[in-house]
């Protein structure tokens, strides 16, 4: 292995992040030596993908160059803890937002993360090489390596803190998980008046397509930003049957209107 | 004109959705008699588009075979009751999506509503032919009159009436408005870090394209979802100088993990 480049890396998960993460690393010339998951399906499944050995045992998996951990948050502590000797020789690297760097601290020497701000399934292909990824590192010098690694992933790399990072990761909560609720709402409210969801695909393309002309906040439009009481008041009424849209409706009104102030 | 297909027009209002509508129609063949606007600068901006007269008189404005109101909601009222005997023959047709078709009764006599459910803005290209229209009319001899103009702007026309239609108008509201805000939110935590808003839109981009492959519903991943408390415990503590994002995260959170219990 170059001593100033990354070429070897072992996975810990097997789920999208891992999946796509790992075979776009491979495409990029790394070479991938096991797969590990608590689950030995899902680890042949990702190991069979990568030709590469796959195990249910976290002690079987090779330390390698770098060692992805690409798992839940809340079970990031335990596996890091679980590592043995080898394996906290390699460059140790999580992909979640929301955990901080010092998940690593007294556990690994070099250690870093490179998070993807971006929504995967395994069902859906994703252009990697857009998505931006975040990185940050233990030191100057992993810093570079994990930077290698992120370039071969993506052209948009940005070097973030942990409290940045968190505060990014709630704005994908707000960017995918909410705005996918909102459409979720609509299609429900579709389908009480016997109508197919896909009916609203104009609109929500046309809404995701204008944020890439203006921002956000000149986009917005409809009854909250007017503060068109009577119409806000009839929507309110079709929405009495279910509490928790009727909820949404009534924060996410105010808060558009509240911003029209500030 | 061929008694059973309208072939001319005229326009009252000049904003995004009147100008859509017109320059499709025309395009597909119609005729516009004549445009009229409060202010007389809109009207000749899209007279001048549709090379037509352009009017801010109520009264001078042509009757026609169809004359389509694309105005304001609560401006419907009052300028239908201004209408003078000649426009009052004319086949009388608003865009509303909130206004019931009752609003013309004893008003004309032939009259009835398309709704396009889209979000238009003057300054952006919107593809009418995919944009689903829901036609409404007070006899069957308009409502196939209507029906004829509404193909002339797309392939999707559903007949809805005024009680279904209203709904379907609040679901637009949550797949743009709600959504839209949603990006907004999200752009501002980034803007919060010192980054720059392109960086949503790849994940942005794959939320909506993530619905044309399966329901929103089933699309929905995050923390609430899981029920995560600790992730969502952090996030709170990064909103609590926005009470208004807070509030959203709360009640959009609640909303999903209460659709995992139903």
């Amino acid at each position: 292995m170059c001593s100033n480049e990354l070429t070897e890396f072992s996975i810990i998960g097997a789920g999208a992040v891992a999946t796509h993460m790992s075979v776009v690393l491979q495409a990029a010339g790394m070479h991938p030596l096991g797969v590990y998951s608590r689950t030995l399906e899902s680890a042949q499944a990702l190991g069979q993908k990568l030709g590469c050995p796959a195990t249910d045992r976290l002690s079987d998996l090779p330390g390698a160059g770098m060692l992805l951990l690409a798992i839940k948050d809340d079970a990031l502590p335990d596996v890091i803890g679980r590592l043995n000797a080898t394996q906290r020789e390699s460059v140790v690297v999580h992909t979640a937002g929301g955990v901080p760097i010092d998940v690593f601290r007294g556990k690994a020497k070099r250690f870093g993360v490179i998070y993807p701000l971006q929504t995967f399934s395994r069902q859906r292909q994703v252009d990697f090489s857009a998505v931006p990824c975040f990185i940050e590192a233990s030191d100057r010098a992993t810093l570079g390596l994990i930077r290698g690694v992120a370039e071969r992933l993506t052209h948009t790399v940005s070097e973030l803190d942990s409290a940045h990072r968190a505060v990014v990761h709630v704005a994908g909560v707000f960017a995918n998980n909410f705005a996918n609720r909102c459409f979720a709402i609509a299609q429900e409210l579709l389908a009480t008046c016997g109508l197919p969801p896909e009916l609203l695909l104009p609109i929500i393309d046309e809404t995701a397509k204008k944020v890439h002309t203006m921002p956000a906040r000149q986009a917005q439009t409809g009854p909250a930003l007017r503060n068109d009481r009577l119409v806000m008041e009839k929507h309110e009424q079709l929405l009495t049957e279910r509490p928790d849209w009727l909820e949404i409706y009534r924060t996410v009104s105010r808060s558009i209107h509240h911003d029209t102030l500030s």
